[in-house]
């Protein structure tokens, strides 16, 4: 067997880890808890390497086989190229021939496949707008909750509560949805408070299907939320030189959602995913092998 | 001594815990470290008996006597009726006659005197709005920053970074004070992020003051932040009833900053707080003791 003929991806997420080995018999894929690599380095290179070790004995490879292969690993929390160089050279020595980037560039890679231009929308518990154009990717926004990830789920979530406070405040109309959240609160306002002065971006995000019932019953507070995120979506979008004609996949639990609230312009250039980030790793393996030849 | 003449009052913040000691002889004050009653209310009545303990040792008084006292306690974190009757009767053994609040009530009841009608707006770290009208104290925020806390110097900050990662989208203007704060963190996005995910308010607040600074220079995004700060202020006051003519009190470093940014009609009528929040604690002793008989 070559060299070419043994592929490896990893998409290393904050919540879960992906691994997938394509080989002449096929692909094989396993998943394991996962980790970011601006919060915990070494966790992040522990799970990486757990799941490279689980895949290999789903797909019969002895571990030194694995060093056979060319491998790409895309990593939540991968913010600079010293950090892609400090995550490949600690695998190395399991994987041989093997580069690293962000996560987004596996979820693009997947999304719009290994080649063309195009446009990607990442609306999950984060969020992260990106354009490919003429093979170079570029970015708006995942910048994480702190400071930005506008449109997320964790930010519609975020968004609700602080409604609900205005409301209370007589600084906002009231509503289904708002009466709704305050009702999980038992309607004390510091209760909403407490859970939010520990709530984790996931936590918040939890909040975001009852935005998109609300929607469907005509409640403004979901209307208003999901129009504020849908405008940074298209602001992000034309910055990044979108134009009618071209594709655009949006990711993530909160696509359809958005792919009601964005103008029609955008909502009609939707078109769904190629391939998954796994299959985005996997073809950014397979380039970086074409590149060194 | 009889005891409607030995006062005490606590103004137990998140930082520092004060405490005034006030007898026929004048009056002693301490202060030790603070906490929240929502996030910890075992350390927070730890605190109180703390200063409680070193005020009567400053003041000359055995700590039995401090029971011949009328004391009011205002502690940040106090969000409920339950929350203020369980902190008062932590203190019984050691006070005999307590209230409580949250501190809020201290502040207004300090800055706008024991009686009248008038507005407060704490701008520190954090932020609150307040009206006293024919004895009633209502509020806006002061919700902490997770969900509110706006126009404060911890929301000021964060809002400062967020706009430096849309500049660096390109989905704002650049400006000096943007660069400047990219410099601080070596103009490397990466870094804001890190920075971020485990800020506190406090870390946030420290951004404020080169918003000031760059207010001076004509900076558009020190406008912009600031004018988004002073609308809500602006918004809060008129929904808790403020009119032209009543007196207004800005509380807090950031006081004399909004003093410039609010519009004329509330700038004009901004006035020096009568008195600080441990007088305002010391009011409230009084009051509840008139109230007893």
């Amino acid at each position: 067997m070559q060299k070419s003929q043994l592929f490896i991806g990893v998409d290393s997420g904050g919540t879960l880890c992906r691994a997938i080995i394509e080989g002449v018999r096929g692909r094989v894929e396993v998943a394991g808890p996962g980790c970011n690599w601006t919060t915990d380095p070494a966790r992040t290179i522990a799970a990486i390497r757990a799941v490279l070790r689980s895949c290999a004995v789903k797909a019969g490879l002895a571990e030194a086989e694995l060093r056979r292969a060319r491998a790409h690993i895309g990593a939540a929390g991968i913010v600079s190229s010293s950090d892609a160089t400090a995550l490949s050279r600690a695998l190395e020595d399991l994987l041989g021939e093997v580069t690293a980037s962000e996560d987004l560039d596996c979820a693009v890679a997947g999304a719009l496949g290994p080649s063309g231009d195009g446009f990607v929308a990442g609306l999950g518990t984060g969020s992260f707008l990106a354009g490919r154009q003429q093979g170079t990717v570029r970015r708006v926004g995942g910048w994480g909750l702190a400071l930005g990830d506008e449109a997320s789920g964790a930010w519609l979530g975020r968004a609700l509560l602080a409604r609900a406070l205005h409301v209370r405040d007589g600084l906002a109309e009231p509503s289904a949805l708002v009466a709704r959240v305050m009702d999980r609160f038992g309607n004390d306002p510091a209760e909403l408070v407490r859970f939010a002065s520990t709530a984790t971006p996931a936590d918040f995000a939890v909040f975001a299907p009852l935005i998109a019932e609300a929607l469907d019953a005509g409640d403004p507070a979901a209307a208003d939320l999901l129009n504020t995120g849908a405008g940074w979506i298209e602001r992000g979008l034309h910055r990044l030189g979108w134009r009618p004609g071209a594709r655009l996949c949006l990711l993530g639990g909160l696509g359809p959602l958005y792919t009601r609230a964005l103008p029609a312009q955008l909502s009609e250039a939707v078109v769904p995913p190629v391939g998954t980030a796994l299959d985005g790793a996997l073809s950014l393996a397979r380039q970086a092998g074409a590149a060194q030849g």
